[in-house]
């Protein structure tokens, strides 16, 4: 069965939201609840979940509880994975920091970077290693998420040592496209956080907007 | 006219690929290109691309550079915005330093935080000030976006401050759901990264996946 993108993109939304109503301490939640809080339609709801099963009765909503549960099993089937994060620099720093990567079961477990004042220090529990040792490092720590947090111009270095390596998928801050030649198909997710500027621009002066 | 907010985050996904695009100096695009770059149906491009007017010729495909410039257009119509981040820790560090906000023509003007070892600092050119004075700052330096980089204990705090004051549009990195009582109705971009991890995790794991 091949589930669109888009539909995962929203999984992982209607999980934020099941998230933040469980904290609420409400037990039940309709399809109208989770399509209004993340801004789709209810069918768009149903539909999305129908890919992976049954969930709830008709009429009476979802077990707010259950249906999250059932969705963290979904995208993160795992539960536990070492990550590593590319680039020591502030980015690098408050992502190893970011507290809900642990509660979701990602464990920022080292870091990388070229600069010598850096290497050896630690973020928090998390050492900096020499960029050079990337493939030695991550196999022995058995890591398999990278998160690529360096300036766009560590591209081509970054592409090599990540092809050379066993990662098995990326998480790309950087503006650039990776080209990773690798046989193995390894998913990349870029997070462009202009992209969200731009959204809110647009939320903001579209009462103001010709049309 | 009612745009759909998916139709807008997908629009802010063809800009980022249609510069893409131009960077590497190809001149016509088609909406299949566009469509596999961002993940979603050619109709679906075209669709979308309609709710704003009509662009390029049947057959031809569309204009790079043309094309950007008018959905840059369309999302961000004001060209220059002056942001304030609140929260000088090393999520707001590295916000302040990230590149991509300025070329976008969003400026990160100053910072605030509570914190007196911090206040007075400088983050390279924008200056740390006391949380306290928020609307007075704002106000004078024509602040109109807020990005939220506080621990998720602030809450509280922050809603109070940015109820008080004129900011326009907030983004939120922090996981807690911020409730701001205004009468003006305040657009609020949650930035959740545990989203994008998820979705990695699933597309890392999905060839293993029971179905």
């Amino acid at each position: 069965m091949d589930v669109p993108f888009a539909t995962v993109e929203r999984i992982a939304k209607y999980l934020r939201c099941l998230k933040r109503i469980k904290n609420k301490k409400i037990k039940l939640v309709s399809s109208q609840t989770l399509a209004e809080h993340t801004k789709v339609t209810a069918e768009q709801v149903r539909k999305d979940l129908a890919y992976f099963g049954k969930f709830g009765r008709t009429g009476t909503g979802y077990d707010t509880e259950k249906l999250a549960k059932k969705l963290e099993k979904i995208l993160n089937p795992k539960l536990n994975w070492n990550v590593c994060i590319i680039g020591a620099g502030a980015l690098g720093h408050a992502l190893t920091n970011y507290p809900d990567f642990k509660k979701a079961g990602f464990n920022i477990t080292v870091l990388f970077d070229s600069d010598p004042k850096k290497i050896g220090n630690k973020i928090g529990t998390a050492k900096i290693y020499d960029v050079k040792k990337f493939s030695p490092i991550t196999e022995k720590k058995k890591i398999e998420i990278a998160i690529v947090a360096t300036p766009e111009n560590a591209k081509e270095e970054i592409e090599q040592i990540i092809t050379k390596s066993k990662i098995k998928g990326i998480i790309n801050f950087t503006p650039a496209t990776l080209n990773i030649k690798s046989k193995r198909k390894i998913p990349i997710i870029d997070v462009d956080l202009s992209q969200k500027m731009y959204i809110l621009s647009f939320l903001i002066t579209k009462g103001k907007r010709r049309q």
